[in-house]
């Protein structure tokens, strides 16, 4: 067993023939230090690099030469300081700290156009912020669609000395799921602006930890079929899996986290069952599952206790949900030691639930229930926003709206145009906190024809909020679809899912104020509603939005301002502001780092 | 015939069966008015957008959703002004207007990182400056590879009421040169700056007005190879070549311009020869070719008189020099009205001169003198830069550099860094003025390594500046290449051209002060040396560099500053600085725009 954040590789010697496997010796038994609270300091450099995510080349957007950025590894109380230099031709760039609420760093959430400018090419911006509760968590862009081109990397803060955690384990490894195109980014971006639109389609791979198969299988043998080869790996690929190295009778934890641009996903371990400890950084109540779905956005923790046969190997497969499938599984192995690595498993991966079997989903949902002993959601709400979620159009361009406006990012990022109160740097009509009463959301939209906006939704500091996710039918009959909504800055109680229409008086009977669990991303199914609920206690501009990230490219968020008056009074770094309109405030502001 | 700037297609019935003709009426009679000056007003949009400029789809950066941008057409003293709205979804963009002096508004010149800042995602700059001088200019991006990426366009001034031109011509049309390929330029420039180092190769097609043929060929029929074949259009067809309609026995002017990425080419019309009357805007005495040599950067008018049998039509052919071809000749038609523009022409098209019979080249330039009462340059100079140009390694990475230093432009503009005083935005050390005496141009370089600087050429006010150019063996045994050098802010003399060093003594000898070119972009040829002369009278900061794109992007450039006490008393547009070191500096600088 190896140290924290280290990933070592078996001598070549130790390859096997048949296929060569990458072994992630990353089962942490001693975490990062556990003392005083300290900071922790990176320098990291963007830029693209020619990789084989899924065997065949490609271009992604690397850090430090690696895809996909290092694992970050930090202790509650920390600090994280990331040098950030800008190493692309002509594009900016900037970095969210996924699931990290930022308190009282509002300018450090690294979206563009909401809490800074762009990172220019050559230019270096320093995120400074606290991590301040356990769990797992993930780092990705957040400008245009550069997460689609591999702009991602984990974050994992282990809990403090003296902090208990309500479970144990012996070892632990982390798995970070995305989805790969052929086609980069930019032109994904394009298609989907287009008239007439081209969609993005299905990705040619799914990747655990950057690494996946496109042109061959690693389970061919067990198929009939030959439209996949048996992969065949010399040693040392960038797409060669990253085996799950265990001893037997242990209980390892497993950090899962899906930054994938647009699949959901379903994970399952042959022969194993999980245990679901955590979700998006909150303990919850554990049960036991023989597979998870996992939606962008979102993080898990789940025991697995290597109880089986110890002269087998097993399957760890993810498969796609939500979406007609078009993708082959990602695959990798548990590999029970001193068993080869290589050494194939006695049945074939375990199948993913049907694309459709959306029962399955709901059932796997309701059973996340806060940890006895979590903070509980206010009794009431001082206001509720209902959200409805709509395709639509737009000067012929298709679009995804909330109440019928499709978001429109603008240069100047909210943050500062609320610190230096800037006007005309976006919408100042409030957007709508409803939609018409008589809207079907069974329906294709009547009239598809959208606007498209930047309102601000302004929230009085510490009160509290209700979100209704309100789900439709898209512009094609009898189609509604998944979106995994994430909010930035705040964890949100998710108070309860339900089908068809919202509707007050029944929804809120139905509404679970005991024991919600807390999280930072919550899906809304398929002509359903999702209620949510969250305290407005974080001063900022902060995003919420669809996390599948053409959808939110179409337009499918919105933004949050927060305690506009405490904005105006924080410090912030200039380099944040050096754009747009806030540019020529930066020099009435020295900031602080 | 049309107004001026319009193009106009033939009815559809009017397309012939064999290869239907997209065709450009633009033989101009009736210029821009030619009325007291005036500001000639462009709301432009970049985007990019799917194109088929050589009947491939791909993507090109687009201008209000046009390949290539609209012309612009001015008459001297007239202001342009260009509100430019960039609605790309991460890049940064730029553009500058290639042979406009900008005298007074350095800061119009559009040089990321020189002249201005880039301008960011959805937000908008204005370039406004004056044409002072008829001639045949172009435009195009100057950020990273945006140029390649398709970003340009042609810009037209015609001679001011009452100045006189000095020949006639009864109508004229406008060709603007480029090579395309099919990886995209941000492959391209990933590609160059990766190690081991990847090479563009050579271009897919060659396009005339953003018209070229990859998969077919006009001239298919005349070839016992079938590798090609015969192109057919149904009309309307983006690759469909822009015919020249003409009359018999007339005489055309036609203003050609090269803003290829790479490519040197030849131009050559089947049966007609070409008078030689334009120079990158500046006139030149008279001469006539069969074929003309245009490299990057350069423009030129030719007079073509159609003298030849009216029953007939006839190829315009441009092919590859310089480098091994590898790309079939761009072709379009002469078409002697009222011939049907299908009408296939009697022979086939003209052969481009070999690649590599350099004599011819220089022959051609030799030829390139200014005309009887052109400013003469001074007698003398006050300063004289030698710039040795090689090709270098740097971390690996395959360079060229400039007395060994590889140009690395800094965010922050030097226009800006120097109107505020900025210290640490570029580098302070000057760079070399010479190379070491002992340098043998005729090998590969002893010790290739080089270093990146960005360091300033600083230009007192008015003095008369020599540059003489010198060209060496690339890191390859036997190669040294072309390169053409535009220089931003000015025309310079070419005094001459020579083989191997320029020795002081000889060389200063063989300098034409007598009637030398005004230009602004001149070749040295391969292990030669070319000398220019200019005078230092326009403040500002200058980019000097190759005009083969990826060779600026591999550090073959450097900046010059002059007049700078001028640049700080400058009302410069506070947008032009918003970025970098300068943004905190835009606030006390209201601008005047």
């Amino acid at each position: 067993m190896v140290g924290p954040g280290s990933e070592s590789r078996l001598p070549r010697s130790d390859l096997a023939a048949r296929w060569c496997i990458v072994m992630l010796i990353s089962a942490v038994l001693v975490g990062p230090s556990t003392c005083a609270a300290k900071t922790r300091h990176f320098r990291w450099e963007v830029d693209y690099k020619y990789w084989s995510p899924d065997c065949v080349e490609g271009v992604v957007m690397s850090i430090n030469g690696q895809f996909p950025g290092q694992t970050i590894r930090a202790v509650v109380g920390d600090t994280i300081s990331v040098e950030l230099t800008n190493k692309l031709s002509t594009e900016g760039v900037v970095i969210h700290w996924h699931g990290i609420r930022q308190l009282g760093t509002p300018w450090a959430d690294g979206t563009a156009s909401i809490s800074q400018c762009p990172i220019n090419p050559g230019e270096t911006f320093t995120y400074r912020f606290k991590v301040d509760k356990a769990g797992t968590y993930f780092y990705h862009g957040h400008y245009g669609m550069q997460r689609s081109a591999g702009l991602y990397g984990s974050l994992v803060v282990q809990a403090g000395e003296g902090e208990k955690e309500p479970f144990r384990y012996d070892g632990e490894f982390n798995l970070l799921l995305s989805d790969w195109w052929h086609k980069t980014a930019h032109e994904q971006e394009l298609g989907l602006s287009s008239v007439p639109f081209r969609w993005i389609g299905e990705p040619q791979a799914l990747l655990i930890n950057g690494r996946g198969q496109f042109s061959c299988s690693l389970a061919a043998s067990y198929s009939n079929s030959t439209s996949a080869a048996q992969c065949k790996f010399g040693g040392g690929e960038q797409c060669a899996p990253l085996i799950l190295p265990v001893l037997p009778n242990k209980t390892y934890r497993l950090r899962l986290a899906s930054t994938t641009a647009l699949a959901s996903l379903n994970l399952a371990i042959g022969g194993h069952k999980m245990v679901v400890v955590e979700a998006d950084g909150n303990y919850v109540q554990p049960f036991t599952v023989d597979d998870l779905d996992i939606y962008s956005g979102e993080t898990y923790s789940i025991l697995v206790t290597t109880d089986q046969d110890p002269r087998q190997n097993y399957w760890i497969a993810v498969g796609v949900r939500g979406r007609q499938p078009n993708t082959s599984q990602a695959l990798t192995v548990l590999n029970y030691r001193p068993n080869s690595a290589s050494k194939l498993p006695a049945s074939p991966p375990p199948t993913t639930p049907l694309w459709n079997d959306y029962n399955h989903s709901k059932s796997f949902s309701s059973r996340i229930l806060a940890l006895a002993g979590s903070p509980r959601p206010p009794a009431t709400h001082d206001r509720r926003i209902f959200l409805l979620n709509t395709q639509s159009k737009f000067n012929g361009q298709t679009k995804w709206s909330i109440n019928n406006i499709s978001l429109s990012l603008p240069p100047t990022p909210y943050l500062g145009s609320i610190k230096y109160n800037i006007h005309g740097a976006f919408d100042l009509r409030s957007p709508p906190e409803s939609f018409p009463a008589d809207y079907d959301v069974m329906r294709q939209p009547a009239n598809p024809n959208s606007t498209v906006g930047s309102g601000l939704y302004t929230l009085g500091l510490n009160t509290t909020v209700d979100i209704i996710l309100q789900n439709a039918n898209a512009l094609s009959a009898n189609t509604s679809e998944i979106h995994p909504w994430h909010l930035h800055g705040h964890d949100f109680w998710v108070l309860g899912y339900g089908e068809g229409k919202f509707a007050a008086e029944d929804g809120d009977k139905r509404l679970n104020l005991n024991n919600p669990p807390l999280r930072n991303t919550a899906v809304i199914f398929p002509y359903g509603w999702t209620a949510l609920r969250f305290v407005a206690d974080n001063p900022g501009a902060w995003a919420f939005h669809c996390h599948i990230e053409p959808h939110l490219h179409m337009g499918m968020g919105i933004v949050l301002g927060e305690g506009l008056d405490a904005v105006g009074k924080m410090k912030i770094p200039g380099g944040a502001f050096a754009c747009g309109l806030t540019a020529k405030m930066v020099a009435n502001n020295d900031g602080h780092s």
